[in-house]
């Protein structure tokens, strides 16, 4: 419970809602731009359904089966993904925010915390939803999530706990680096939120900006290439130095359906922290 | 619960983000146009505030504390009043929704099941945040609902029910009106949007449209007055008849700060209506 009477859990479904509602997002459903079978009305659906989920977390659910509940409700909707990133990356947030206090030590001791059996669930969420991810390394074909529940027998062979998962995949997947790093992007971005003033959707869309310049967004990389993710990064410094329209860039990207959907979680997982910590809107 | 897995409570909040999401409705926030000081995102975390009331109705807890409950939380906000109406209209659906089945018959039962407890409990709402409001008749000037929980003791001497409190606003209150008439143009609003194909939020925006032409907005009449709530009927059917541009009305009607939030009230209760009913998002 914060100030505003509203839940951890409330608060988590909130940063969901206020991220999709934050515009302009180059490239990403937002409240003005959407795809003709990915809609901005498939967001706030998926958003509603995840609290469940995270109402668990809250209430001290192990990470993997409260996150495979929270994709369970968020993909009733038939938008399909909406925020399988965003959900992951809140989860450990959830999880500390509902023990009292969201740190970023404490989430990634909650993180560190993880067993087998989170992986299983982990695993068990991609029944439910297509979600676009890379071929997993050579020596790893048997742990490729796509395979979902069906890689059990393989995960529990293998003894791999989601947080042993997760540094797997930093190296390429900048949600799984949040887990390991120490939540750093986050935890910036929540900072940087807070530093603004206005509109908290203004802000949110500001930030995303930066964070865009900052790195080569992961997700793109994985949905297109190195290239078109440096393309996205410079395009992005060009609308933070005034020499281009973030809406022109925003038009154009999604054109070309390149959206930038893990600098997006980011952003989710910053407006939660933000939130928890007293953030008004 | 309904076969998507969420709980009634999640689709009176899903109904409150479906409406301002929702767009063009002239003269309202929705996503793509807001007030300086009513923003989308005051809406948003102002429909997420309101669980724990919707909570509390769809587990039979009386109507007026629930309502109370649910417009402290949606008041945790800077918006001010962002959907005060909505969920008075929503509460006795809810409640009705939570016993199995929403139906107009049992929503009003239960507005006819109301006792002084419950006008006490209303009035209180009004503590939490401003409604612009008409004026009491001269006879009942004790109990002007601005006075909120100050006028408890005087809705003591008189006994009045919530029930004859709406029946008593009935012919100059839009909502009141679908308290005492069966609900009739929110379950109409809710066969229509069913009726319809394509996006929800684009449904919605059709029947608001629609249902502007049928009846002055009242909220219009207590904000301005009735040769402005007539002028916007006249407009909206302009619209249909293809004589304007939607988009231009809504321009407009937010320039003059014309919001005809009756009619979206009404929207509010008919997507629940439809959610409940197995609406597909």
């Amino acid at each position: 419970m914060t100030d505003t009477g509203r839940t951890t859990a409330e608060n988590a479904v909130l940063a969901l809602l206020l991220e999709v509602s934050s515009t302009p997002k180059p490239g990403n459903v937002d409240r003005e731009r959407e795809y003709p079978d990915l809609r901005f009305e498939d967001f706030v659906t998926g958003a509603v359904g995840t609290l469940d989920g995270f109402e668990r977390a809250a209430d001290g659910a192990s990470l993997g089966p409260a996150f495979e509940r929270a994709i369970a409700g968020m993909s009733q909707q038939s938008g399909g993904n909406t925020q399988f990133g965003a959900v992951l990356l809140l989860m450990p947030l959830v999880a500390a925010a509902g023990e009292g206090t969201v740190t970023a030590e404490r989430a990634s001791d909650i993180v560190a915390e993880t067993t087998v059996e989170d992986t299983v669930a982990f695993f068990t969420a991609f029944d439910h939803v297509d979600v676009a991810v890379d071929d997993p390394p050579p020596d790893m074909d048997d742990l490729d999530v796509r395979r979902g529940s069906a890689a059990e027998t393989a995960i529990r062979e293998r003894g791999i706990t989601l947080a042993e998962l997760m540094d797997e995949s930093a190296d390429r997947d900048g949600l799984a680096a949040e887990y390991t790093n120490g939540f750093a992007r986050t935890f910036a971005a929540a900072d940087a939120i807070e530093a603004g003033s206005g509109p908290i959707t203004d802000r949110a869309a500001a930030v995303f900006l930066e964070l865009l310049t900052e790195e080569p967004d992961t997700f793109v990389v994985t949905k297109h290439d190195e290239a078109t993710a440096r393309e996205v990064t410079e395009r992005a410094e060009a609308v933070l130095a005034g020499e281009e329209a973030a809406d022109d860039l925003a038009e154009e990207l999604v054109e070309r359906e390149i959206n930038p959907g893990t600098t997006a979680d980011i952003i989710a997982g910053g407006l939660f922290v933000a939130l928890e910590r007293g953030l008004e809107v």
